[in-house]
């Protein structure tokens, strides 16, 4: 790091920095200025409690020149990690969609909307058990029974699970089920359920919260990371600004700057970025277009009938057209979809759902 | 609600919305305007499933008429609530000062810190024994050990405690020792942690998101105030915004909105909300000046030794100077400072703690 | 409009509401809710003094129903807007690139930058001869003398100029020498400009102010348009949120909600909207993916010596190449480029330029 | 500043790097770290073209050490200027209200509204007369008849006028009639309009852009001063954010950091940083608690027949009374309003202007 003096700074305050500097186990570096004097620090000052030094009388500001994560870093892995997820590789330049139900709202739905995105092209099936709801009065999910409904929908289709968890004491009950922890943008920052995700060594797609920075989720990243477990998905999903025409601002720019910066796979979620299904599908061949390695998309069979984010969910006619146009821009760029072989054979004889 | 629909909807998409809504128990209410026709909703919509009817053909858009919130909402309750927490009336139009450092570090730093701003004129202590932090390399607190310490702090001065609880299964603990249960802005909608602050039936301090609107951080209350524990003081601590000035921006504006739309008791948090010592004084008396109805201040005996937010820190001389000033504000105002005698003598002998 | 009453206004304020509803020439229309009163007014309200209405006791809000543009409105125009600009037909679903220099800096520059980028593929040529400049003390831009340049590469390489034209008492001037009037982000509301551009009868391209909404931007539009000049393009390039890790956040969003609500022709500049050259043609990309009509690129033969805006300035071949892949993304998508055959031949034998 | 080399770039990039910026005529001065290297540069930086050393290869990022504005700083001026307008000291420690409509919309209003103000105790009189509009339909402002109104409203109070200007080539007129030039909000990077008014010598009320930085307001500020116009007074007016409570989020976070980093007169503009009048007189009381230097608040003797803004119109009782809590206030922390007596007599006897 850098450490900025005032302009008005005495010899006084430069002396003490550099004892306050040399007390933490670094080495500072003058460098004199017409204006100012800057102080190099030289060491890892990752662990260090920087507001000692900030409050050094003549310090103007201190500029970090390593980037705060380590584990999440280019520098740390320079090639892109690439992991099995339920027998799909992830990250190897494969473009994976994830498709499925905003919340599983009962057997029926869901098979039906398994069904419909395999037969589509997706490779993973998302789908939501326990809600995160601003509303205390909204409908939070089915719970364990949704779980189970999950499983029979892999069962049916072969298709691995991705489902939210959003407590820690849950992440061993949602193991059970899910190929894939989801953790949602609000709890991005919810650093007892990062560790307990990272722990459970499952692998874990990670929604960027709605006011973090692009070093913040990478920053979140590294809680799961430290743990030793390498599979972790990002995945961007809007982020707050002024504009009120859509649902979020889809950050398209985070595609790139998290492909830079991090060896992990990057994913987009056209459906919550935009909050409107006429966008989506422009939106999520945007995202392959910047460099996403997957989409995670809202897909339901009846969405005027969902209990939640219906307004976002494509129906999957419409889903199997984006789709081919997407199977039609990798081509375009060199890129491909995961071949639908990847996703495993269902262990079991198609079972009995219909109505 | 008031559903608008498009200005090209046919006759068909107008009577199937008119089907959609009574069969979900409302009544709709046909407005035909020259462009387009609206239909209003009479009944109680907060449990509908407004999806349903968003993804009817010919509908543009809906419009909510009554707030989502209720139990929180001024109109639920006109008046101000105010509640007991440690012996102190917190929202009786008494200002009330909670002070301390960011985290508890050791026993000296935090008796000594209780004890000045006891001395300067707060009411309650503030100190974190668990600690939110975006770098998992970061100090991350003393844990149980820190909560021993305020419990010591309380027993030497008799000052109530006010600290954070950031997991749902730490909220037992946790109420052992605090007399009020802060829920940090990164867990603001972290719906567990607020269920079971909820059901503890603790007061609880809830810090607003730092990209939550002022009805997404009444909705949260909502989920408290939903067990039927009515002791829930809001405080405002910064959004995030494109300004790098300062660590976050100050919605100041959100004192008196939340004023007039809520009953419950408004704090401010100066040293949050802008992330510099040298600015908190002002913008402390800017809070009570919008009409807070209490103040949250970061005081450290010694800042620039302090393990967290040294740089937001007040030193106690000047954190005295700034509660002289309020209460000569407040004077001005027509307003009062909560009176020390309400702080409750400490229950034991004055305890050896000076090094 | 809807009038949406308070929950607690009474009947009197109900009707003095009504009887002003009457007055500014329009039909009130009660709907009677369980809660609260709403009030649907019939009539074009778009001259209307709404402030009348809304400081009516007893009144809560007021919501829009139509929206407030026109003429840029796909209500008043159903079909894409189709224009010529010297030559070269815009909005026909012919992908349009611009492309150039940010800042017109000496004839070698210029010619061999416009050079470059026809020979790439470009259609347009752009070059700033009156940059606008946060500081007073940065590189301003050549003037006239930069318009005569551009003139001279115009007739050197055949393609139309777009350049930028801050001052109203301007619009006169670079008309003489610009095929498209360019209004820049900073004076997207500098109506003076608006209604002089709209005056010149010229084809403007019109970015989007960095925080201006989506709304807003077609308001500005709506100025240029109400001088019966039709040729307007919009251009998304960035807004400002919080997040630092590029110059500004691409609206991508943007491009669908645009292409949804106007006629007019939707442009993307990668190269403001990120401000790293590595970001530029992952973005492009995704801004034609996303349903753009165009893009405006920065492209400079030796980037590292740039006055302005090196850092976002592509070299030639990655121009060359991104072009390339532009091209084969609109044929996987069903779209297409505007043929190199539609750029006018220069109209004398090439000049001789080089040093 | 210092140039912040990759973690891998080569000594080759670094030498090339040091080359470059001995050719800007600087002097380089490198400071090795464990992972990178960085480059710190002596010698005034303000006119170099950052864009030559940022495309260097190997360059990672620049990081600035001195403020790019000059004159607006404190290090240029430490002690707070303080100018004469109309008889007025402005930034004395007089805390100086400047009130009126938001527009000038007849003779019988303005008259009216400016005695009421000055007899509330108001010391300087807004009025527009040119108003920048979202929408080319909606009222526009009367122009020069409304110039020759607030003249007359001078006359027949006393009261020093502030008045916006929209266009450079209205400058001259506008300056014959007002004593400070307001610059609005959109035109806070007009340049045009800047030099303009630097040029003219007037004293000037720059209104800060809804989403400038507090450093793009000084640079602003720049263009005036650099005129050696050194009647600036800036005026925060609210910001755009994702909170749409209010119309605009008032950064009173702006009020200090500005008092700490430049001399000139810091106001706040409570009437559009809020929205509503019901938060406008909190707000304003905030401002001065924080530090403000003055006000701006728009008053209307009959706010709900306004043609502009009468939603955050204060009436002139209410305006009374807040002007009596601003004193109140500024006597308890240790400040003062400006005198009365400090507003010339009216030159003339008060004219006839009831109906």
């Amino acid at each position: 790091m850098m450490i900025v003096m005032r302009a008005d700074a005495t010899q006084e305050d430069v002396q003490s920095v550099l004892a306050c500097v040399e007390e933490l186990g670094l080495t500072p570096h003058i460098s004199q200025g017409v204006e100012r004097t800057v102080i190099g620090v030289v060491g890892d000052s990752r662990n260090v409690h920087l507001d000692q030094v900030l409050r050094q009388p003549g310090v103007d500001r201190i500029v970090p020149i390593t980037r705060p994560y380590k584990l999440a870093s280019r520098e740390f892995n320079a090639l892109d990690s690439v992991f099995q997820v339920g027998g799909i590789a992830v990250g190897a330049g494969n473009v994976i969609i994830i498709a499925g139900p905003c919340a599983v709202e009962d057997r029926f739905q869901l098979l039906e909307t398994a069904h419909a995105v395999r037969q589509a092209g997706a490779h993973l099936l998302r789908g939501g058990a326990f809600k995160p709801r601003t509303s205390p009065y909204a409908f939070q999910g089915m719970g364990e029974e949704g779980l189970e409904l999950l499983a029979e929908a892999r069962q049916a289709t072969g298709m691995p699970i991705v489902t939210e968890v959003m407590e820690p004491e849950k992440v061993q009950l949602v193991s059970q089920y899910a190929d894939v922890l989801q953790i949602g943008a609000r709890n991005m920052q919810n650093y007892a359920l990062l560790h307990a995700a990272g722990a459970s060594q499952r692998p874990v797609l990670l929604k960027r919260g709605m006011s973090a920075t692009v070093e913040e989720l990478l920053m979140a990243a590294e809680y799961i990371l430290s743990h030793d477990n390498r599979r972790v998905i990002l995945c961007e999903r809007g982020i707050r600004t002024f504009e009120t025409a859509t649902r979020n601002t889809t950050d398209i720019n985070a595609i790139p700057v998290l492909k830079a910066q991090t060896h992990l796979p990057v994913f987009l979620d056209p459906s919550h970025s935009t909050g409107y299904w006429e966008y989506v599908s422009a939106i999520a061949l945007a995202g392959i277009a910047a460099g996403a390695d997957g989409l995670m998309v809202e897909v339901h069979v009846h969405p005027q009938r969902a209990l939640s984010d219906g307004m976002q969910s494509l129906k999957p006619e419409r889903f199997a057209h984006l789709v081919s146009q997407i199977a039609a821009l990798c081509s375009a760029l060199g890129r491909r979809m995961a071949p639908p072989e990847q996703i495993p054979t269902p262990p079991s004889e198609r079972l009995e759902w219909s109505t």
